[in-house]
């Protein structure tokens, strides 16, 4: 990323050149047309973004950067007032049961997916199971939480379960897909700085995501697991499940040999128009170059050693593979 | 397959070629002899069954088509009465205690082994923990059972789990290996086809199985395990439990880069004649050619790169170390 | 090893040579330099031991072969009247409530640190998870245990937590490492030999030591695991937690192909002060050399692979990696 974009000559970060860097880099990036230059460089059409709830969408070429309703804080921060007050104030209605609330959520799939949002997106600890809740089984939680009593953990998953399970049937009602990530636990690491403080615990299984897949065949699951032991699992269940699709976002496991091994698995078992090869989960729009490069780099190396090496394919369908992999499934599974 | 079989000369199967390629294959597979050319082109001299307890085993020849006596239905659907009443009639005798109980799966054993079987076979979901249950423990869920009354699901546990000592025990009688395949979820996408709604649950252990494979130093168990995960364990299992063998069955995770990986870890580990290369769980005869092709060059792959190439070995030791893995401890396992 | 310490000449161990390399090696190792001959030909400068926490620690050269406080038995047997007496008797002092107790561990600590101890050690079930337990809340179980009545399973789990984080503290006043071998389950294979009958269980989690690492920032934790499934999350938590390294005791997991792997997930993603390359559990004097040899290799393949090829690294640059990890971070962070 720095040779690419900063001019930069050597081989490694040091303390003898990162003065240097630091310089060219700022004066590169105050240049005005600086957000075109690493576009054009990254050969990036689009960037899907995850978007705050109460998201306003304006502002920005929403063909461009794509917008996608992000969910974690109607799904597992709801019993805090903060949440509510923003749902509120971004839908203009009043949450008073679970009425209002599933039709405040309705609102904002009709907000997203006015301004051009092409999913809603989720990252979901390890213990959460989702399923079914009815109305009236967490009228009373939702009661209490709007009154401001505490809720017992059995409580606060109910209500985190009704809510998952309300974003599920939006998803179908406005034919989003609903990407899953599948593992996270959020500030493990209590002192560590922003986006470095979360970390995944292996001992989760997708049988707990069983009942979901079988009550939404018509919404598309686009997965991604934290953890590599996880992997095999998502393969299988992408063979199984029709609405399941592999998601090529590693996260903390964006690591070559993790990467590699994974697609490698995905490659050889996965339905080919059900893996989506990389999801970079860029954070800057300059990662986008080197990360990339990295998954290119990995994914031509697995097609020439496993599918033109030892099944014999021509190079020319090996790349056609690669190139569904890589883009075509995006726009084919996201509409795009 | 359908190059060998059936005439095939394309790379892969599209909606251009999939018509011609049926029409030959009807044809072949209605030839009178084909049977006969499958296990000739295939190499195949024993398949190994796995028949449902009932089964008369009669119509076939036993020699090539070994009898297995597979148990899953006495083990996990014992409370359903469709179960018992094919094990009375199977056997001519009324189940009414822990005793007749006992003694009706006796009689299994003893039809089994008159015909020939080789072995007893169970899948066995991830959650499941076998132990010893006295009669006095089981008589009164047995009792309720029988009575038609719903069990708890601790009860049900309990019926399970000595059904399950009950057949261990009849394999240290009879003398067969104990086939445990560990890590089975049943009917997991409920709108699957037939051998297409299994799928798996990664957390499970084998330390569940610490208080079996202690009581029967005298069966040998060859396991498989589902997740890809557990193949450490596995391998760890073999090297410490003399009756612990490796069993090369793969099924959901049948894939080449995980095959591969599984394949090295045991050929490192697992002492020579503990290690079951591969065991195809090929549902059709045709599948045995494609599958155990695969399995092969998998097996030799590793063998050069592993073993001649990083250790020296020269090929004749890498290939008897290869005929041992897929064909020699079958025949020393299976007395065969 | 036999080829280099005894003078065996053939490539494998069988029915026909076995006698004469009992022979000279039952000679070698009677010759009085014996011990010199072994660490001259091994390249070893120092050994680093675990010792029981009553060990005198006298009788050796203790710069040779460096001290280690194990600490399994204060953790996990306190409830044994054995240990306690031990203790005791290694402090000469009397146990009677947590203020004594923690007095008599302290005791080791300086009896340890006094005689060059360079760390604290001790394996762990998969179970557990470290807390901090007040006196108040440990002293009516300690006195219970101390009158001879026995605890309850949750009892004895707030004792093992008072005396780890203990141990923990003290680690941090002594500026000790304390090894963390997370996952062993003991005496899983009763008929086993001495160091065979261990076994573990991969359903463990990190997460467990979050409350641990949070509360220590000043104890270096370096973290062996034994499923090999726990190595991505070990990567992932040394990567976040600046005071957790990652330590390449693999134990049962000892096999190249894993070994390789985890390696590779190590060398990439790990930062490079904060890997142990390889802890070799080594048993024996004599083993040293042939596992190291083939951790070499494994580091040899992985720099050459990963780094001068895919990345274009010199190979000075990769072979100064390679040291550190083998060396020089072991210096540094145990202080020899």
């Amino acid at each position: 990323m720095c040779q690419q974009f900063f001019g930069f000559e050597s081989d490694a970060v040091t303390t003898e050149n990162w003065e240097s860097l630091y310089d060219n880099a700022a004066a590169k990036m105050a240049e005005p047309d600086w957000e075109q230059q690493v576009l054009s460089k990254s050969g990036l059409e689009k960037v899907f973004l995850t978007n705050d709830f109460d998201d306003p969408l304006t502002g920005f070429d929403t063909s461009l950067y794509v917008p996608c309703l992000r969910t974690d804080d109607l799904v597992f921060h709801f019993t805090k007032r903060e949440t509510r007050d923003r749902l509120e104030k971004a839908t203009g209605s009043s949450v008073s049961d679970p009425a209002s609330l599933r039709a405040a959520i309705g609102q904002l799939f009709e907000h997203f997916t006015k301004n051009g949002a092409k999913a809603c997106a989720i990252s979901i600890p390890p213990t959460f199971s989702p399923a079914a809740v009815s109305e009236s089984e967490v009228e009373p939680i939702l009661t209490s939480v709007l009154t401001g009593r505490e809720l017992s953990h059995d409580e606060a998953a109910v209500l985190s379960q009704f809510n998952f399970w309300t974003l599920a049937g939006f998803c179908a009602e406005y034919r989003l897909p609903f990407d899953l990530m599948i593992g996270v636990n959020r500030r493990v690491y209590e002192a560590g700085v922003f986006q470095g403080q979360d970390l995944y615990d292996s001992r989760v299984s997708l049988i707990q995501y069983r009942e979901l897949f079988n009550a939404f065949p018509q919404v598309t699951f686009p997965v991604s697991v934290l953890a590599q032991t996880s992997n095999q699992e998502l393969v299988s269940y992408a063979w199984i499940f029709p609405n399941v699709v592999t998601n090529g976002h590693w996260w903390y496991s964006n690591i070559p040999p993790h990467i590699e091994l994974d697609c490698r698995s995905r490659l050889s078992a996965v339905p080919q128009t059900k893996q989506i090869g990389y999801y970079s989960d860029m954070y800057k729009l300059e990662f986008a170059l080197p990360k990339f490069a990295m998954y290119r780099r990995i994914l031509a190396k697995v097609l020439a050693n496993d599918f033109v090496i030892d099944r014999g394919w021509s190079e020319e369908r090996a790349i056609a593979l690669g190139k569904l992999n890589l883009r075509g499934n995006v726009e084919t599974i996201f509409q795009v």
